[in-house]
């Protein structure tokens, strides 16, 4: 499962009883839809004489939402791989202390991975917000309502991500790892959902 | 652009210089990922044990949910059409008086298409986040972040959706008309809001 499914197929197997794809791959494609409508509006008022002024801002504005966009792609695939991991790993056998102690390593290491890819996710979904914040108020006016619907998709994806993060967190023996990840979590959550307020009203005042 | 495209392309479009598919596609990709997942804490609580007490809830909850999706699923492709067919009537000849009148009014029925499409978008994410309560409360715990990301994304599709109501009831010569519409739309965006961010609270407590 991941970019290379079609919509309707990841959609199945989303609603299937199949552990993944799951509310990671949710999360990825929810920050890619933001990442992708930041570039579109980008796209549209690039070249146009009325936007001539803030044209190289928002060519650099560009570059960085389709590189978020290639990173947040990625982890459609990459939290499928990080959940069967920890799925693997507590399949492991456990008939000896041996095999205990090294299903218990394994399963720690694996939970490591499936807390640091949603955090990725977390901090892509986060700059996918601060841009849209940016084309939200500069871009071209014609297609501004898709800067609002950037936010708040890219919000809905850090969001998401977030309750991911926890709950692999939560299982992590190594508290100092999983605090500092937590930490970081917060800060990214920080005033995120006062900015998609903030760029929703700015939006939404644009468009009535 | 619709279903049947893989999420690669999908995005590609979305990024793109193209004026569709856009956030009203994205919208739609929003609430039906939500109802999908809906459908997913379903399909992993009906059948255990521990679930029994909930479980005819459930199914019921599922067939809602799966028809939610279905219908989700329809509206990318819908959307691509209603906004390419105001594009079309833009298109048409303005040269004689006759002509003026016939894109006039022709331009008035697209934007009528164009506004109902997304306020059924609207409708159906609110179901879904109201389905998505359901299952935070009583779905199998082991999945319950997954019905967080439900909660979250149709709500983000809810508001996302809302925003091409208001930029094409905005167009529209037939006051009446939009007026019902806005009416509507008010009241499913209501306490959609409030109603997020307590299953949200349900789901992170349920997660920490």
């Amino acid at each position: 499962m991941a970019e290379h499914d079609t919509i309707a197929t990841f959609l199945d197997g989303l609603a299937s009883a199949a552990p993944t794809p799951g509310g990671g791959g949710a999360a990825a494609i929810s920050g890619a839809m933001g990442a992708a409508l930041v570039s579109m509006v980008c796209n549209l008022t690039i070249g146009k004489k009325k936007y001539v002024e803030v044209e190289a801002e928002l060519e650099d504005m560009l570059a960085q939402s389709e590189a978020l966009r290639a990173q947040l792609t990625g982890m459609i695939a990459e939290d499928v791989a990080a959940f069967d991991a920890v799925m693997g790993a507590y399949g492991l056998p456990k008939a000896t202390d041996e095999e205990k102690a090294a299903r218990a390593e394994k399963i720690q290491a694996a939970l490591k991975v499936a807390t640091d890819v949603p955090l990725a996710c977390c901090r892509a979904c986060r700059a996918v917000i601060d841009l849209a914040e940016v084309v939200a108020d500069k871009g071209n006016l014609n297609v501004i309502s898709d800067a609002g619907v950037a936010v708040l998709t890219a919000h809905a994806g850090l969001r998401s991500a977030a309750l991911n993060v926890y709950v692999n967190a939560k299982g992590l023996d190594d508290r100092d790892f999983a605090d500092a990840r937590l930490k970081e979590l917060e800060g990214l959550l920080g005033d995120a959902g006062d900015l998609n307020e903030k760029v929703y009203d700015v939006v939404k005042a644009k468009v009535n």
